[in-house]
């Protein structure tokens, strides 16, 4: 695998003090890096005849819709509460300070079909876990998970303890 | 070129009365759809040699991603002030009420970059001539702007009268 980590920049104290925020627009705005990474998570899957990539807004949407593109298969956004139009399903759960909502649409894919979740950061895995919980309730069957970066020393994979974690970078 | 229009879903009344909105998840989650046309769009362009696909937050990511991914491009977001981490230039323009304020990296690309921005609507085009502004003062080159979607009814294309615009659907 390549080593995608050095097109990773550190901004420290973003979005707040005390966090090193991992921007990844060195990486989007390399054609080969960009190109490269979203090949590395198609060739896991590529023998899954996967239906549907989940990516969850909004950073998130970027390597799902090109994957998704690359995979042949359908895209399929969650998004925060308010943002989706049609007949949905929400999943709040708990933040640092308060709570956040997510959603999917109801239709968003016919139960049974092979989904794969995208996203650009697993953190503590709070926003993933309600993700899963919401392609859980419409009967998506998870064939995996695929992330840029993980922070490893939050634990996020645990959240999801029933699904495989398949990170490009980890920290 | 595809009647893709049969995919998008109207919604009235969302996300306030009289507004009927567009909903592009139909397409988006429809795998042949979405990669017609994405590769419409990339049929269009590549011969352009383009440098940089810009989208536009948030679900511009999605078409923008996939076009840059099938063009071999960078990817570039413009986001929301607040959103990007690194030094940045912003432009701020006027809403029906209001006004929003959107941002772009300074590093984002080179001086002379050939770049394309692809969106996933056109209307009172005030988002979009605020992106041509953001990339004019990177001194982009811009080739042309894609869209999924244009009300044209709304005239958003006299907002960037020197630049071509090419839409899929026209409503």
């Amino acid at each position: 695998m390549h080593d995608f980590s050095q097109f990773i920049r550190e901004i420290p104290d973003f979005p707040k003090a005390g966090i090193i925020f991992k921007d990844i627009t060195p990486l989007l705005g390399n054609p080969t890096a960009f190109h490269k990474a979203t090949d590395e998570f198609a060739r896991r899957y590529k023998s899954e005849a996967i239906d549907a990539v989940v990516g969850i807004d909004a950073r998130g949407f970027i390597f799902a819709a090109a994957l998704a593109y690359r995979l042949g298969a359908a895209f399929v956004p969650i998004r925060k509460s308010g943002k989706l139009p049609f007949d949905k399903y929400e999943v709040t759960y708990d933040l640092e300070y308060g709570s956040d909502t997510v959603a999917i649409h109801r239709d968003a894919f016919p139960k049974g079909s092979k989904v794969l979740i995208c996203d650009d950061l697993l953190a503590t895995g709070g926003t993933l876990a309600a993700s899963v919980n919401l392609i859980e309730k419409l009967e998506g069957n998870i064939v995996g998970i695929a992330i840029l970066i993980e922070l490893t020393e939050l634990n996020g994979r645990e959240q999801v303890p029933d699904y495989d974690i398949f990170s490009l970078i980890k920290y």
